[in-house]
């Protein structure tokens, strides 16, 4: 096998297409959010990504089917009022080391790149240590246009955050992207508190991602339940030990198997 | 050297074969099962797989004879009432790194889809952490076909386990199986309490792969004779020291030496 | 991409030109130094340099831009009394392992070696481990001529120090540079506490440095506020919690981000 | 540079020779006995190893001198009775990771198997974790033959030694050598407390290796001064503490200095 071997399921045409990512990171805000309008725009799987950089596991269903770990590529054409095509990359998990981050992503960006990609939207979370009430929504973008544009719909660009830079691959689709391929770039991380996935935070990412778009007609239906789902869970474990905090690593472990 | 460098000793030309692996694991339960089949059918070696993603180390036995570390590959001719050609891969280690992990498997599999095998077997344990009286066997594969197969042969597809997936070799060659070369897959992990060397669940393990394949011949005295080994020892470790329970580095560590 | 990218921004003509390398390193000594020379000569960028051995991150700036994280390569022209030419390296990180820092560093030497560079200045801190009144400049060097004229400039070559030798890109661009690229090179090395940011220590070195290049003009106006500001946080700390000593890990994080 | 770059700074031509290894390992006992047969026999330096697999770092000699880390290969022509070439291995470091340790291993053996190398003793320490008064030399090796004769001169082929097998340069270079190249080898190993850089294991190992190639002329007062001096050293650390035993990090490593 290649270090990264891409499959192509099915041939695409994207036209006018964005890349939207959401791999798996702090909260899962990005995987949880690319993932819902993924299966609410009905976008259809074109291509695995296959790497010696994910973990050497597989991971086995109810039915108790293994499935070898990837991230994927999905198509949707000609979404919202303006007909554009989306692209979304999402994934079981990120490069496992620094190496195999910017390989991935820079395959990623190759590939998008053939497609005439010109913009990508990374998403993520920003953990606060915190519990979060209402979660906003922090950028960061590759060029001035793009954070105007961003603040209109909302987005928060803080000189307080992120002080340290965006790790992963949210952060190397836009560095990466600007620098290597000309492709612009603007992340969108919904603030959580860190401690467990936050389809709420998904949310906050959406509405914002989809006014951007302008891509009116997403049903929350199926976020919504799951941050209920999740909230009832952390509201037991409260009850249980209310001393002890939520940011326990037991708590959160578990929490991480809800999404 | 190559990075992984094949060293083909003799040629055989397999028909209708089957890969079975049986890599160092928990419990030792695959490589237990693995040797004793190669060891029952006289199946004989014919290649030595040497790479820089195993341990730097030679091993050296009682004679003062130096032994590079390796994994090798086993064939057996016409095998059980279905006269099935079987290979066996088995070795002194796992690759040691993820990556190592990845490149090692797909290149046993690219050696055996040359050979036309299109079927693997992996075996392994399944580390409950407490002792176990009667190991069940735990199933997963690379299609539905395969686990009702499975289950008829008394193979446990648990919604609860494993939770996590499969990590290894064991998992790696269903799913790069499955997804690089088209090859299916049925792991099979005898829960074992993952502190020992476990001759019984490796017996658990090859009782329904023989009855898989059809082979009935197979006598399991010398595993018999090692699990009284180490069940033994284990006593003798349990009866110096009954408080502190069994899963103490110092003991498993000098288990291991068995097997 | 490749491991390493180097993206050359203008072209350079560069004629008998010396590397002055300033890296992030001890105190950031050397960097500190580097950007200082590169601000008051207004040396131009020519070149980034991109790689997987950086951490896979974008650093934001105040107004939401993401910037890849680099290294970068400046060019002056004429620079002091003897006209000579100035190229420097600097940027956010030094290679994150020890076979990133050999890449970047062989690469770096290749592009230098391309514009006929036979000398380079490595420069760095030199950790103490206590405050620092007056810092000496330590060095090391190719050979010997260089070592009796970096004492006629005040540098001591000290038995004890370094005594475990140069690690990172400043000792690399010495050995590799007289071994591999028949170019020389001087390491200096300002002490330090190795605890804050020290442009005290940066000062030490370039006044030697200034002096070997026979430069003449340079202000150290920028430096020395920045010294001042340092200082100024340094005691703050010192007045809140005496008893504490200067090495703890959030104070000497806090004051990296200055500079 | 390439990941191993070889320099060769002389053409030699040898005949019948064998190659002698002596690497940084377990009290130094390989590295000072081959640098002192070195010594002795004036062997001369003709190819330095360079690597990426090496810690990136210069050594600074107290002139000031920067020297790159690297390894050696030394040549001596016609030594003792039978006039057999030598090629001796040694350097400031074994590579750092398990790949770094198979690649530099396979370089040199493909450099020595050009030459017409077919036998290789490595040396090394084997650390027994308490002082050894009079150390035994434990030996592996690649054949029955090798033992045999291994046996005749005094090396002790234990069953229970070593245990765990032999890692790194000592290890790989017989096993590597057997599997790949063709080449047979012997592996002696100096018992040693561990702790200290260790010249009487040294002289073991030495005495035997001579023995074997049937040298006779060489002096071992240098050794034996050296071993005096740490001696010396030891004594004074147990005297200033006798109860904390000689084992404490501090102490072995300053007494590294030595040697």
């Amino acid at each position: 096998m290649e270090n990264i071997s891409v499959k192509f399921l099915k041939e695409v045409e994207p036209k006018n297409a964005v890349l939207i990512e959401g791999l798996p990171g702090v909260g899962n805000v990005g995987k949880l959010a690319a993932e819902h309008m993924i299966d609410e725009l009905d976008a259809e799987i074109f291509a695995e990504i296959y790497s010696i950089y994910f973990p050497p596991q597989v991971l086995v269903n109810d039915d108790g089917i293994a499935e070898m770990v990837c991230n994927k590529l999905y198509y949707k054409k000609n979404a919202g009022e303006d007909d554009i095509d989306l692209i979304f990359l999402t994934g079981d998990y990120q490069g496992m080391t620094p190496q195999g981050q910017y390989l991935l992503t820079a395959r990623v960006l190759e590939i998008v790149k053939e497609f005439g990609v010109d913009m990508v939207y990374s998403l993520g979370g920003y953990g606060q240590g915190s519990m979060i009430d209402k979660p906003r929504v922090l950028g960061a973008a590759t060029n001035h246009n793009l954070v105007e544009k961003g603040k209109e719909f909302g987005v928060v660009f803080d000189k307080e955050h992120p002080s340290s830079g965006i790790v992963g691959a949210s952060g190397l689709l836009l560095g990466l992207g600007k620098r290597l391929y000309d492709i612009d770039g603007l992340c969108l991380m919904g603030e959580t508190s860190g401690y467990f996935v936050d389809p709420t935070a998904s949310r906050a990412v959406l509405e914002i991602l989809l006014s951007l778009l302008n891509i009116e007609e997403l049903s929350f239906d199926a976020l919504d339940d799951k941050a209920e789902e999740v909230e009832s869970i952390t509201n037991k474990f409260m009850e249980m030990d209310p001393s002890s905090g939520v940011g326990q690593e037991g708590k959160s472990e578990h929490l991480r198997y809800i999404g």
